[in-house]
């Protein structure tokens, strides 16, 4: 019997709960340690451990530091605030700890550098946990574009779109990180769910690279205006000004001529969508009316009832080109969890470090997605100017 | 009886000829000339009026200069190639010739600026025919919108998303002027269908006005890939290049902070979208699901069910909000032609002509959304850096 790997968490909030307890149901990894500001959340995590019957660990504490130093932690999984995901993870690299960070933007270039360099030095095991990469849909589009289905891609667009207001302004009472990042910075604070998957459609970072980009904020008016209607008692929230914009528009041109755009649309009302669209020579895809449209399929005088007769046709395509990573988890049996992906991106991890594999979303990924944050607040500090995006592989991405 | 408004049309392609059967059936209105670099096109234009036994033209004419002094023309009605647009309002003007143009980009800023003088020293009557701005939807919207049904909007979208290809590279044969177009420039080169209607929305020229903008051109793969599917024999257009990206992204900023989001999208697969989104504290339109979401609609918990449920819902809001010009038309009968804008479109004009009241799209509209064009250009051509949009108002958008 292999020796289990034994985890650290550092992070219990609502999203570190949900992930705890898939962590738990992982063969060959064990929870250890836990680490949380707050201790009714470290309560809240022992005590489903304990009605599951899993052992608990011996390691509870306040400071992250003193998880990452615990000799019995072999794995520091970051699932904190935004602002502790870099320097966590570089602290994690440095003291030998294999490392699975959640997804959050970055906050400066620097910090990215220092992950980026800090992993060439001590090659620690590190990976992003983008659910999304691992999506159903987005894992049967990576499929179908590998095998030549779009032809040749033009473009690529992805939304965050997704009503957060109340999570933001309840940020008062639950702690949460984001009302701190609304009423301060004013960026694309939330990028690689959908930047994730084109990135890998595109091979950014495997023969392509993102070059530079635009940014654009609207006004923001919606967090103000939710506060009015339902939070109009809170002398502190209705006096709080938020910077960040309710749309931000960003676009990112890549070295053989792909545009990415990006939409963050999280405090405004409307339905949740990533938006995602394959614009190609041979194939278009459209999420929100979940369509693939195959070049030379209708003539002009029968499209209005095409789209009519084919809305939601995606899933034709499953049959065929149905991920192998997705077929395997159906004929396994589903789990549950953002539809399965948290489930999946999970494994992924724990499967390349048991294999010692190269990590499926590496420290270069994880650098030029979270990057995006900082780059767009740039632009949109100036006016929207282009900024240069770094190569964060210095030249790797062309050595395909 | 009144004496019939004598029209001279310049411009018999497929767009001038279908616009000239509806200029036929206006009340108080007799074509009386016809321009067209082509015989054939003028043929078929007096062709059908012969069958409709319609009053032949006696003025027909391969130069337009001559139409538009022709003393038996009151009204220039410019539906040629987009570059003659420009050049021949503002010759008509000169002329004290009441125009009505056709919708198309311009080719310089120093044209718009012309074109705006040219109206000015002449107080000629002018108008840009944006048939969109008739649209059902669009109307709809515009009628919504000034009802506060949206609340405060902080962006929209728009695209010009449809499938050209052998319409463009058809030009070799049908002269068609997009072909050159598409071979030279790379620019947002459609903008008003979409951007007309947002426009009116978001109040632009009467108490907004548009002030910056950024346009990112992808890679020009589409028109390529197409001759080689269709038009492989052609050695002209196998050894042709394409300047023109086959996706424009273009980000414009508002003076009071919304921003617009257009995409051009005209040489891949694909089907046909204006891609129209209001954003507002109140509530969210989409034209791709057409679908409009109040604020408090749904919790969280029913949103993937609400969208099931609500696909198409816009109708619903028909009864109540339907504009006031749609129910005059629907109660009079629906005429042909893009859904009822195109005869809308054209009476608005004739019936501002006729009552002496000011144009709906006048001279600052037409130069500022044409204007988007060159501006767009400009910004591809400096890497997507940010640029000015002129206020052709000189100041007078701030004055209601």
């Amino acid at each position: 019997m292999t020796e289990k790997v034994k985890v650290g968490i550092f992070g219990l909030g609502l999203r570190g709960f949900s992930l705890l307890k898939h962590v738990c149901d992982i063969e060959n990894v064990k929870v250890t340690a836990l680490c949380d500001l707050y201790e009714e959340r470290i309560e809240r995590a022992t005590n489903y451990m304990k009605e599951k019957n899993i052992e608990l660990p011996k390691f509870c504490t306040d400071d992250y530091h003193k998880l990452i130093a615990c000799e019995d932690v072999d794995v520091v999984m970051i699932f904190a605030a935004w602002e502790a995901h870099i320097p966590a993870a570089i602290e994690a690299m440095r003291a030998g700890k294999s490392v699975a960070v959640e997804v959050a933007g970055a906050y400066s270039i620097d910090q990215c550098w220092e992950l980026v360099k800090t992993y060439e030095e001590t090659k620690t095991p590190i990976m992003m946990l983008e659910n999304c990469c691992y999506g159903r849909r987005e894992l049967m589009l990576l499929n179908m574009i590998k095998q030549g289905f779009f032809g040749n891609i033009a473009h690529c667009d992805g939304s965050y779109c997704h009503d957060l207001r109340e999570e933001i302004i309840g940020g008062n009472v639950n702690k949460h990180y984001r009302l701190r990042n609304y009423m301060n910075r004013n960026c694309e604070n939330y990028p690689t769910h959908e930047l994730g998957p084109i990135a890998q459609w595109l091979n950014i970072n495997h023969g392509n690279r993102m070059v530079s980009l635009t940014s654009t904020a609207s006004k923001s008016v919606g967090l103000h205006d939710y506060v009015k209607k339902h939070h109009a008692d809170d002398e502190e929230l209705m006096n709080t000004s938020f910077n960040q914009g309710d749309i931000i528009t960003t676009v990112i041109k890549c070295a053989h001529g792909e545009t990415i755009k990006l939409t963050l649309g999280t405090t405004l009302p409307r339905f949740y969508s990533r938006g995602l669209t394959v614009c190609g020579t041979d194939a278009f895809f459209d999420e929100n009316t979940k369509t693939i449209v195959r070049d030379g399929e209708f003539t002009p005088e029968e499209e209005e009832n095409w789209l009519k007769e084919n809305i939601g046709n995606e899933e034709k395509y499953l049959e065929e080109y149905e991920h192998p990573i997705w077929k395997k988890y159906q004929e396994e049996g589903v789990r549950e969890g953002h539809g399965g992906m948290d489930w999946l991106v999970l494994n992924a991890f724990f499967d390349a470090l048991k294999e010692n594999t190269p990590m499926p979303i590496d420290v270069y990924d994880m650098a030029t997605w979270m990057a995006i944050t900082p780059l767009s607040e740039r632009s949109i500090q100036m006016g929207s100017s282009p900024v240069e995006i770094p190569d964060f592989t210095n030249g790797k991405w062309c050595v395909k």
